[in-house]
């Protein structure tokens, strides 16, 4: 089968650049790895020694809505964070924010219906939706408004083609960009005025660089909110999330998460409860970041990249490359071979306007964002 | 919202019964668990040892087809263990089983197309079929047949209404029923000659009383094979299982991993490969449920359900109640209430016939199974 398949579903350009990479490093180069949107450390110490202890116990599986001890430190998480209460019952931990997704469009919709997501936008949602049998609305974010959604955009498309659903991510892949409290009432306003259903993607919460994430949570009940240990956590690999869900679709998605999931894994389940009275830790890799932060922005500035203030939050700088390169995958394949830097091209994330951007993730070593500079700097000035 | 769902999703009855039984266990009254499907044993200790070493690295997202390792020792064990050469490249590891049906109904269908299973049978078959939007075709199979599905059975049902796709496992859930290489080879000829897509769940091979279980790849390279870590090697909340797909549909089931799951839980890909070479551990566990499998069955006929031979495969009984009650849901709450046995109604595994049956599992200790007995016979001989 090739791909674009006769549905729409394209492979992740990312992976050819990760594969290509790999094979360099494999002829002995060194890579400076952007491309990679997850963090390099292990989690808390903490989490590991909660796991170690559980061990050698049978792990087997939990209730289909996840462990009571982690629902309910999920609970206290909401309200310590954002000051709102959770019933335990309305959280169901999940595989990832990926498991997540699946339960929230089959929970809220039937198979065919129209969801909107941003574009850009994690390459995921589309691939999932259309995956899935979903109808996709695209919303198109620009930089001139900083990346941001507005409910007069959404309002906008909606007029064009009505939609069911609503999917956004705040801070945002791959621009990094983040609504403020005003800008999320904006948006949940919106769509309650218009009946659609919002499903908030708070994967990339705790990095936040302007201020305190803000929930979905806070502002409505009526959302879906998405989440993840991944991301805060540094916990790719452990595959754990978890939702909470409005009183009208808890059932389902239980029932959902019973026949399609059958439980998150139980491992992970323990390391997530640890996880979440270890902010600290946490906050120590956000402070890496946070600088990597300003000192990729603006070394990308200088460079030539186009790219205006750092970003709100995550750990991605989603930056601007027409001084350079109308071929985003050309661009990234030739970085990566003459210079040894990897980053993702543009088109993973917008399959319109994406030829002109790469986006470089900055969750690795201040050493690695300096390295990288340093060989883009040699590699632009000798005419990329 | 209420269940059944307007689509026919619906909540296992399973889950009530363990529901109650946990209460009472809280009111300080034992129960006998024989509702359970998973072993109460963890993993070999070699795999602890090797998830131990393992803990202190950073747990990141592996390659989305998994470990190279996992799938090398994969395609070692299908040439060892079926004499089948099998390319790790068409190799995918899981989440869990549950992971693998999500990935091969999206990668050998379109939503909406009809896919047929046996009644009775594993409950999330149906219910995962209906919440994905696809259609089901329901080949009942009977007691009177030793729960055996033939070709002719399959070609019956498909001149009646036809179907894309055939979703069968061996040995069964909850019959135990295995069929033997004439009968498989029967059920790809069929599928091969209408032109249906076969799906093999072999997530019960190993678990096998009466001859090494047949896995389709011995017989064609066209179906779709789906295994796990969980039964046969004591893994269930480790999340971790594999599939085998035909060449024409692996960059398919790759790219929907990527995007709807992005890849198995590291630390469970790590355990798995050690698994596999322990399959003498998982033959001691296999000892204890043999056992059990000619106590409970023999038990279970004395006492008065109806029974015949001890089923081929699996950890179950499926015993009829007919001699005791036509509501199977209301005898196992009498069963659970008054004699502190937990077992599941038929009614999770077949919406027809299931009144008449209750499921026993044999994966705990002798121990259970006896006292379990000697409850039962109390039970029935007090009029139940």
């Amino acid at each position: 089968m090739t791909f674009p398949a006769p549905d729409g579903l394209m492979p992740f350009y990312a992976m050819d650049i990760l594969n290509r990479a790999k094979a360099l490093e494999g002829q002995g180069r060194t890579v400076c790895h952007l491309e990679i949107g997850e963090p390099g450390r292990p989690p808390a110490p903490k989490v590991i020694e909660a796991v170690s202890r559980a061990l050698p116990d049978p792990q087997g599986y939990t209730n289909a809505k996840g462990m009571t001890g982690l629902r309910e430190a999920l609970a206290r998480y909401y309200e310590e964070q954002h000051g709102v209460p959770v019933d335990p019952e309305l959280i169901l931990a999940t595989m990832g924010s990926s498991a997540g997704f699946i339960l929230a469009f089959h929970a809220a919709f039937r198979p065919g219906a129209r969801i909107a997501i941003t574009r850009p936008g994690y390459p995921a949602y589309i691939n999932t939706l259309i995956g899935l049998g979903f109808d996709v609305a695209e919303i198109p974010v620009s930089a001139e408004n900083n990346w941001h959604l507005t409910g007069a955009q959404i309002e906008a498309a909606y007029r064009q083609a009505p939609f069911e659903g609503l999917l956004f991510a705040s801070p945002a892949n791959p621009t990094g960009a983040a609504v403020d409290r005003g800008g999320l009432a904006d948006i949940v306003d919106t769509c309650k005025r218009l009946g659609i259903t919002f499903i908030s993607d708070e994967i990339y919460h705790g990095l936040d660089y302007r201020g305190p994430s803000v929930s979905a949570l806070e502002l409505t009940r009526d959302a879906i909110v998405i989440n993840s240990f991944s991301k805060y956590y540094c916990m790719t690999g452990w595959r754990i999330g978890w939702m909470v869900l409005p009183e009208a679709l808890i059932r389902r998605a239980e029932i959902l998460q019973q026949n399609l999931f059958i439980s998150a894994p139980t491992l992970s389940q323990i390391a997530a409860t640890a996880a979440l009275g270890e902010r600290e830790y946490s906050e120590q890799q956000k402070a890496v970041y946070a600088a990597n932060r300003i000192l990729l922005t603006k070394g990308l500035q200088e460079i030539g990249f186009d790219l205006a203030a750092p970003a709100d939050g995550a750990f991605y700088a989603y930056a601007g490359i027409s001084r350079f390169s109308n071929d985003s995958m050309a661009f990234c394949e030739s970085m990566l071979e003459k210079a040894g830097v990897a980053a993702t091209p543009g088109i993973d994330f917008d399959r319109n306007g994406g030829q002109s951007f790469v986006r470089f993730s900055y969750a690795g070593t201040r050493q690695t964002v300096e390295q990288a500079l340093d060989r883009l700097r040699t590699f632009v000035s000798a005419g990329s």
